[in-house]
């Protein structure tokens, strides 16, 4: 048997995804830029798949930028936003449990001459309010919080931190990095007071290669690709139609019945959790049950090490991460977020990530449990020989 | 019965692209960064793909860095590699017929304070090497020369432009938009002194959202997108892996039997501008035969717009572009290469596009003759009433 409980990491595209790619990458195969009908028909998926992810987020059209993936729609998000109205202040605020894809321009703009705070989290990993209203000032000018956590599944608030920081400014841009919340929680941008919202499609089932940045109308962001003005000049290079096309129907497919697969999601991360309450010396991070995001469990098993731990189970034919699989395994150091919410250090290099999607199976999570539960001891006796 | 003679715009992929995407979108559908085996295996993709391409340009496999298409390429080779040698001098040269991808990219570095010299080119669409001499100087840090102009088919003398840059100062990058020429010629980047080379995959039957940057081993070049430091942190996100393998197996297809295929090419785009030279007042621009590049045709129809052209193309089933097709319809100037290689003015809107890919048949070429023949004299005679 086999469990892929590694969907945080990437998740295995629809049917339906992939059908679309194949027609557009054969048969539909124009260019939208084309004057003919293959370049207008090529369009066509374009816009279907622009008003698929318009309708749920109950945004516009011209609001959807596609770009290559979460990681452009960060990098567009932040420094293209925080170029665009550098005038207005040099002030930046993120949280100090971001992805590198937010992290990493982060540091580009710091080196760029702007300013900028990390805002601490409790041991839940969520934002502290306090720092928030304390960070906020006169130059703050792009605000950036993940909405999930992807290594302990958290949730911020993100509503509330928006009403703080528009209160403060309405000027003030709120960013969010919605690539581990979209196809999770409902979000409706404008109801949330959210700016700028990432997604990436790989994560819901979609195409790799493919993404987009919503960006409230008026709100000023350069575009950070340039060339033949394609999506009114904010994102040029020829649209990858398949990658557009196969995003549009992993927005729709991902959230049909979305209440009953959430529950269900719920109800198998529960699962897992209370059998693994059931182990000796296993900790499990971040928030309990729906206080926390329906499809991530991050567990530390004192005294084994993560990457044993992987392989062992990968032996069994489970396959999990250890901390989150979306940087370059060249790229290793302590988990920012596991230290920030204060985890002992002695369980930071014993952190394991069990993430689920829609398709996983509740025979899925018996027998990772099954598995655990023989290595686990095993592992253990292990070492101490 | 139709032709489809727009391969300058995008080509349809070869069936073994769609086979290994579908492959890696289903069952190997693993992120490269996952430590188990399913992102090895994923890993493995990228890997054969790096392999392949680096086995065509007989380039090392770390000089490979996979981009979302020839657009992000030529936008980091441009802007990362003039950012990342601004120490060196601040002027950057290209030529007035550069597409869009280039040319943006270029007036960004201008309005960052680098100083642009635009190279003209001759009635061929060659740029002037006199010029080229003349605008080297010790602030050159970046030299941009496109292959194969998109346009018209004019093929630049990289390698003697190589040479000339370099030895005017070594250290100068020499970069070339390979976009057009990828796949028609033998590209060696090191035989030839090209620094960095850009290519799509829409362009070769591979992906759309899929192309490379060569970036010559030690030449500084800044990424352009940050992130979790894939690619050696060269180009951050999750690797496209489909699209990628895609690109791979498309770098590998395009060139078997290339010697064959090119001959095969050029015999079609002969008959094709022969049958066009016995019409009334066509102008076939650009070098002639085997002095421009094997797949393009662009012609002047004296008083029929190329919309017009088109339109009634399209109805007979013939796909065509007017002027080039990869910049957004919604971005319409005169083009600069017609207006660089000196096209009267009442020619600039009447200049449309034929392209060619290997699988483009002799019996498409004259139908879409036989089409044209019908055409010209009706389209004309229209205007006249």
């Amino acid at each position: 048997m086999e469990a892929y409980l590694d969907n945080s990491a990437t998740t295995m595209v629809f049917d339906s995804v992939k059908d679309i790619m194949v027609r557009t990458m054969t048969t539909d195969f124009g260019n939208p830029s084309s004057l003919h009908t293959k370049g207008m028909e090529a369009e066509r998926y374009v816009k279907t798949a622009r008003e698929a992810v318009a309708r749920q987020l109950k945004a516009e059209e011209k609001e959807i930028v596609f770009t290559s993936g979460g990681t452009e729609a960060n990098n567009m998000a932040l420094i293209g936003a925080a170029l665009a109205n550098r005038r207005r202040g040099n002030h930046v605020i993120t949280t100090g449990i971001e992805h590198a894809s937010v992290l990493s321009p982060v540091r580009f703009l710091e080196e760029q001459g702007f300013r900028v705070t990390y805002l601490p989290v409790d041991e839940r990993g969520v934002v502290r309010m306090d720092a928030l209203e304390e960070a906020l000032d006169e130059e703050t000018i792009l605000v950036s919080v993940m909405y999930v956590n992807n290594e302990i599944g958290s949730v911020q608030p993100v509503a509330e931190i928006a009403r703080r920081v528009h209160e403060k400014n309405p000027e003030i841009l709120f960013h969010v990095d919605a690539i581990q919340a979209f196809g999770k929680y409902v979000i409706r941008p404008k109801r949330e007071g959210i700016d700028l919202l990432s997604v990436s499609g790989h994560k819901i089932h979609g195409p790799k290669g493919s993404g987009f940045l919503y960006i409230r109308d008026r709100a000023k962001v350069r575009p950070l690709i340039l060339g033949g003005g394609q999506q009114k000049g904010m994102r040029s290079g020829t649209e990858n139609v398949p990658g557009i096309a196969g995003l549009g129907e992993a927005v729709t497919e991902i959230y049909r019945n979305h209440e009953e697969r959430t529950e269900a999601l719920y109800r198998r991360k529960e699962r897992f959790a209370e059998g693994l309450s059931r182990m000796e010396d296993v900790r499990i991070n971040g928030p309990r049950g729906r206080e926390g995001a329906p499809h991530i469990v991050s567990a530390s098993f004192a005294g084994i090490r993560a990457e044993v731990m992987l392989h062992a189970l990968e032996d069994a034919g489970v396959y999990v991460s250890s901390g989150s699989a979306c940087s370059s395994q060249h790229n290793k150091s302590y988990s920012a977020t596991l230290t920030g919410i204060g985890l002992a250090k002695e369980l930071l290099d014993c952190t394991v990530r069990f993430s689920f999607s829609i398709f996983t199976t509740e025979e899925e999570i018996d027998y990772a449990l099954e598995v655990l539960g023989r290595l686990v001891p095993a592992l253990r006796k292990y070492r101490r020989n």
